[in-house]
């Protein structure tokens, strides 16, 4: 079978990446002032050194070389009859990097060539193939790049666009096939299994120059019109994988059932995470309530982690089963319905509650459960559940300030303002758009977008959006997107989306529009048109025709709209 | 009561720091080479940028601010009737580290004349004000240095001329008196809780410059003649800090229990420790068995640290009695002897067991437990549980090689060779003493100087500190394996082995014994009982009876045994 490869085009199945890039003026203030402590000569000063043996740049591949050390015959990755210890994982890793290396992708040795490590975009389900090459990457002297599957060809192609500008030579395609399958491989393109098995197993491994080296570019999906690459760099990955664990209660050996996409945010830095406590990660040929509670009770699952639409549909499915094991659930992305979490409680699950943003290396943040709260009526209880809370320990702050005068909101839970974070696990900016990277950061702070409260206890609870996306199954979707293709509809003359309250989704998008003097055109025809010029996530479900309320000075008031789609019964998707 | 007040002489209840040093040439290099990404100007390269909003300095600190907020009304420290939340820990050491500016401890304003941090001196039990002392210190911008305090005058003496050298100034006194007690205060004495008081609570905590500045220096404990200062930095008490939680499965709010001198290794890095898990500290007004078996019944005590001895003295205590709740002890300095860790285990207790030294922030190894392990007899369970295991993920790597060679000795848990280590859980060096620094380093790795071997699983085992072996007749004697045998007779209390200088065969075994009360044993048949269980050349020739002198740690002095040993007449075998 060849799950992945069936279900995708054939875009979907392969991974590329681009090549050398060109020497630049700036080549050389970055190698000046990039440089590790080694190039340090503490040696004078009072007894202090700076030496291999006291300093090495952090980096999440140093969890790979110990769990292969460490946990060596224990289960790295589960993916239906296929199944590695960390010893191999971690040799398939070295091959992996070595043959990665062979066809050019390491900077390594012609760092003064390049202003930029090479990229290597993905494009694969949760596979172990994304687990390897979250550390064969890396391990290359390369950047992991990994693209969300369930953007359309041609914002994919967007994102590429942005990777390569002029600086692509020659993209090189391989294609991960399911191992239980045979695949025709095209003739310019080279095939995973294949690629690796051609590796040298005595490979030494490259080490980021310094811990601020980028580790992986992740794109957000867009709240406007260009996509924007979120730059991570290894002393952020190995810190937040580690806060990550610790905030869910990881410590050793967990079992973790994957159904977060690891192309967010690299599986909210867990893919590394799990190296350092030695996990096993279980991929799902199927992300179906069937298959996640016959593998809970295969596997001995301990954990997993799933937007609150993934709790939904688990909860609602009939396959649904009480546990026998306590299984911890990481949720975010959006706040979790209290119906949610009652009846998802009841069979066994408990849920513990993360916010973060694709800026922020994922969790950020989490709704940590105070013991004197268990006394507290469930009604309550669930209502706490559903904040934002307090920063990880690797995260140096988060507060809710004024955006203009940056200062801090009273704790009163209602005065609004924008929630703002600081610290060592912020991205360290957006992929060639310096101006939107100070922007994010101006005031010394990362400016999230999110409007929120901040309790008497310190807990932030976000309220809205500060732009007007639409959150749907997790997905942001960018209004203005949508709008933007509406308005390529000959028939419409103004259009405005908005949020409908939905009880799968949470939220689905919902168009409201006037047409042209004289055009007709039906509600499902719009949703048609839409359809065929963006992913189906991003097409309205509800059409509803009418003016546009707008200002004096023609801005259009979307709250007024916001209003409206909230007042409708909940679409039932 | 004024309990360490009366138990010490003078100089054990105060501390001291130096003042200012003197400019030296070597400040411009120091300034030069120690700045923090702060200073680097990526703006320019793709995106990237280096701001407050992305980029701290590494700091324990960190964990306090965050405590103060997250866990604010949770006990962070008790102390007999004594009590205060993270919220008051964190305003005490606020307006502690203020009061201590104003004395101009802090280095803040003028890096440019210090050579090196002022060094602050405490000498204190287990009291929340080490704790305190431990942010505050920090927070003022200078080092925190606290001393044994079972240490003797002389050596306390020694340590204070190594800090202070020529550069002290006028060594300022401040009297830590109990709170409930009255002290007469000398005239040119502060006393901590009104220099405290006099704090400004507004005062806004200074930050490393970098991450590599000193946090703090830990003393040796002297088994040379010369003790030496070991230079912790912020970055690693940081990182130490996390793995020692992380290893002792200390997830979140667990309440410690202090009977690891606070002294020890900074406490082996858990006085920052619990600061990030909001935990609490339980100091005691005595390390007695009772008061330790009190205090875990009243304050639901999950985890403790002890060094064998401890455990020893808890489980032959007459208060001993079973725990309603599972405690977890992390237990060091010595293996535990398996007859030790049966015994403790059945009363409720479970005992895991770290390696490290002053030298790597403390634990530096743990030999984690493996699940499948749980179905092996006993005896081959508490065989495993002896041995230090792997590294914690905070430490780079840890491997056992021939000193000369550096080569690592093959996983065949029977060739002996050098542990060694390396990683940023690697002291800076030793204070102004580069040449020891250097040795220490030489080849890329700390030096530990314990014997050990390597099993097949890659778990490390030490058999001997490198001048503790006993080479007889050529072989090479680990005195920790003749230790075990010599703990499994019912009769020993206490043991150690040394070398007796003989005539023959260079060196033999020499035991010192200390037998549990109301037994007696004959020396013949100590030899006969460790003659059954070891090779004939490895049962001790000699067996003295008589109390074994131990540090402050609990370690026992084994150069004082040698030198016993030696001053016999030669043995003639």
């Amino acid at each position: 079978m060849n799950h992945f490869f069936r279900r995708r085009s054939s875009i979907c199945t392969s991974w590329l990446f681009n090549g050398a890039t060109k020497e630049t003026r700036r080549t050389s203030i970055r190698r000046s002032l990039c440089q590790s402590p080694e190039a340090w000569s503490w040696k004078s000063m009072d007894g202090m050194v700076s030496s291999p043996a006291n300093y090495v740049p952090l980096s999440p591949v140093s969890f790979l070389e110990r769990a292969a050390k460490v946990y060596g015959d224990r289960t790295s990755v589960v993916y239906g009859y296929a199944e590695f210890t960390w010893k191999q994982t971690h040799l398939r890793c070295v091959k992996l990097a070595s043959a990665l290396t062979r066809l050019g992708v390491s900077t390594g040795d012609v760092v003064s060539k390049s202003d930029w490590p090479n990229l290597i975009a993905i494009l694969a389900p949760n596979i172990p193939a994304m687990q390897e090459l979250h550390f064969a990457v890396p391990m290359a002297g390369a950047v992991i790049c990994a693209l969300n599957t369930r953007h359309n060809s041609s914002m994919i192609s967007g994102a590429f666009d942005l990777i390569a500008k002029d600086e692509l030579e020659t993209p090189l395609l391989v294609l991960i096939s399911d191992p239980n399958a045979s695949a025709s491989i095209p003739n310019d393109t080279h095939e995973y299994e294949t690629l690796l098995a051609g590796g040298d197993a005595g490979y030494e491994a490259r080490r980021p120059r310094t811990e601020w080296d980028p580790i992986s570019v992740n794109y957000t999906s867009g709240t406007t019109s260009r996509p924007k690459g979120v730059v991570y760099n290894h002393r952020g990955a190995y810190l937040n994988a580690l806060a990550t664990l610790s905030a869910h209660g990881m410590s050793s050996m967990p079992v973790y059932i994957w159904t977060v996409p690891m192309f967010h945010c690299n599986g909210w830095c867990l893919i590394w995470g799990l190296a350092a406590v030695g996990g096993t990660n279980i991929c799902l040929r199927r992300v179906s309530p069937r298959e996640i509670f016959d593998t809970l009770a295969a596997k001995a699952v301990t954990n997993m982690g799933g937007a609150p639409t993934v709790l939904n549909m688990i909860m609602n499915s009939p396959d649904r089963r009480p546990l026998f094991c306590k299984v911890e659930i990481m949720t975010g992305g959006s706040p979790p319905p209290p119906s949610i979490l009652e009846r998802i409680e009841e069979l066994g699950f408990r849920v513990s509650h993360l916010y973060g943003l694709t800026e922020t290396y994922g969790p950020a943040t989490s709704c940590l459960w105070r013991p004197e709260w268990d006394s507290l009526p469930s009604e309550e209880q669930y209502r706490i559940r559903a904040r934002q809370g307090v920063e990880h320990y690797a995260l140096e702050e988060v507060d809710v300030r004024d955006s203009v005068t940056m200062e801090s909101v009273p704790a009163d839970g209602a005065t609004m303002g924008e929630i703002m974070l600081r610290g060592n696990t912020v991205m360290s900016g957006y992929l060639k758009d310096v101006k939107a990277t100070e922007e994010a950061f101006a005031g010394g702070w990362f400016r999230s977008g999110d409007l929120g409260v901040k309790h008497d206890n310190g807990y932030i609870e976000v309220k809205d959006r500060l732009k007007d996306v639409v959150i749907s199954g997790g997905e942001n979707i960018s209004t203005v997107e949508v709008e933007t293709v509406l308005y390529r509809h000959p028939a419409i003359l103004e259009a405005a989306v908005v949020g409908r309250p939905d009880d799968h989704w949470g939220q689905t998008p919902c168009a409201f529009v006037k047409l042209k003097e004289g055009f007709e055109v039906s509600r499902d025809e719009i949703i048609e048109f839409c359809r065929e010029r963006l992913p189906h996530y991003m097409a309205p479900k509800t059409v509803i025709f009418e003016d546009i309320p707008k200002t004096s000075t023609g801005k259009i008031q979307k709250f007024i709209l916001r209003e409206k789609a909230k007042a409708m019964p909940p679409s039932s998707s």
